[in-house]
């Protein structure tokens, strides 16, 4: 055991800092996306649309090291925790990058059209799903299973206003056939920061269960769609 | 090492068997949802919309069987593989789960409106969908590489179907306000049908992976929607 400590931990660290890399990277896509989308910049939302490159690519690399990390050092207890943990939070990233290019190719679309009234709530659902995800990051860094479960309760503020925008939006689809084809786009965007929400839900669960073993999935009702 | 083998292949088995049980739990709630929804068949429909808890109940117990199988048995190669292989197919199929839920939730609202015009493609849809899910499921009990990737060509042909109801619905919302809530109610359904393609496609790529030690993900096009 002695011999292996060391370069198991080094390991485990380089692990973890590529994963918070992926993070950032994933993070920093989706506020492209919504900066994009709020500014109406075709170049921040083309830079959000091609830019989940190099998520792809820690995303298959993460793997290998959790993977490698399982076959070589056959990890115990709180160890074997960090890196199932690891190889969960690493999925959920990939996700959220794609959901950020999903975000982006939307929002190019809206802009082929004139503006939908102020965008409803969208932009504060892209501030909640942003907050979201960081907050679920440092409570993985800083193993901190009080702010994981803030991100829990956020999840239902992001929820409610799924519901809300698309309540309005249906309003004005109603109303005036027009505000159609961009009121679909605002509505596929706000289901995409959702889901965002719930990968960083996803996460908040995984820190909650590396730190204390405790499983808090399927506590509440099913993930149902409004 | 002789000790702990023929135990070590029971629990592999075993899980195994209860991978398989939830893969049939789970196609079968994406059966009763699409049913429910061309047949008009409330019953089917809350059935469907409530029947998630065995699946949820599964993943938890599954999840604890693959953590548990790399704690006390730490394998090695083709049996890690294995394990790594199957908590992925679970948390793919939990989803598909959720993803059936929502699919029966959109269509008992679209129930309270008169029928759009025959459903478009989307009963198509959830044929292929089901076929997909089963081919992958199939192909991890027979290690078939064949067939997986034939579950990865599969995923093009839904994405176009996708992309064509899509287009068909919003035709008809344009052209008249009556539509516009059934409409989106069916584009909602045609991109849960479309995501439980994506995971069977996960499932897919994880049994080329256990099976051959290959990465076929990313090789492509980023997952952009429609």
């Amino acid at each position: 055991m002695e011999r292996a400590v060391p370069h198991f931990q080094d390991e485990l660290e380089g692990l973890q800092t590529r994963l918070l890399e992926m993070g950032g990277l994933a993070e920093e896509l989706v506020r492209l996306a919504v900066q994009g989308l709020v500014t109406r910049d075709v170049s921040l939302l083309d830079k959000a649309h091609h830019g989940d490159e190099p998520i792809n690519q820690l995303h298959i690399e993460i793997d290998n090291r959790c993977f490698k990390l399982l076959a070589l050092h056959q990890p115990m207890a709180t160890d074997l925790r960090a890196i199932v943990a690891s190889a969960k939070i690493n999925t959920d990233l990939e996700r959220v990058g794609d959901l950020a290019v999903n975000t982006a190719e939307a929002a190019k679309r809206y802009n082929n059209h004139p503006p939908v009234k102020r965008l409803v709530d969208i932009p504060q659902m892209g501030e909640i799903a942003q907050g979201m995800l960081r907050d679920a990051l440092d409570a993985f860094v800083r193993r901190d299973t009080g702010l994981a479960r803030r991100v829990l309760n956020e999840d239902d503020r992001l929820d409610a206003l799924k519901t809300k925008v698309f309540r309005e939006l249906l309003n004005y689809m109603l109303k005036d056939p027009a505000t159609v084809e961009p009121s679909l786009d605002l509505i596929l965007i706000s289901r995409h920061l959702e889901r965002i929400g719930d990968h960083a839900t996803n996460i908040a669960e995984d820190v909650i269960f590396m730190v204390s073993a405790l499983d808090v999935r399927h506590a509440g009702q099913p993930d149902a769609d409004a």
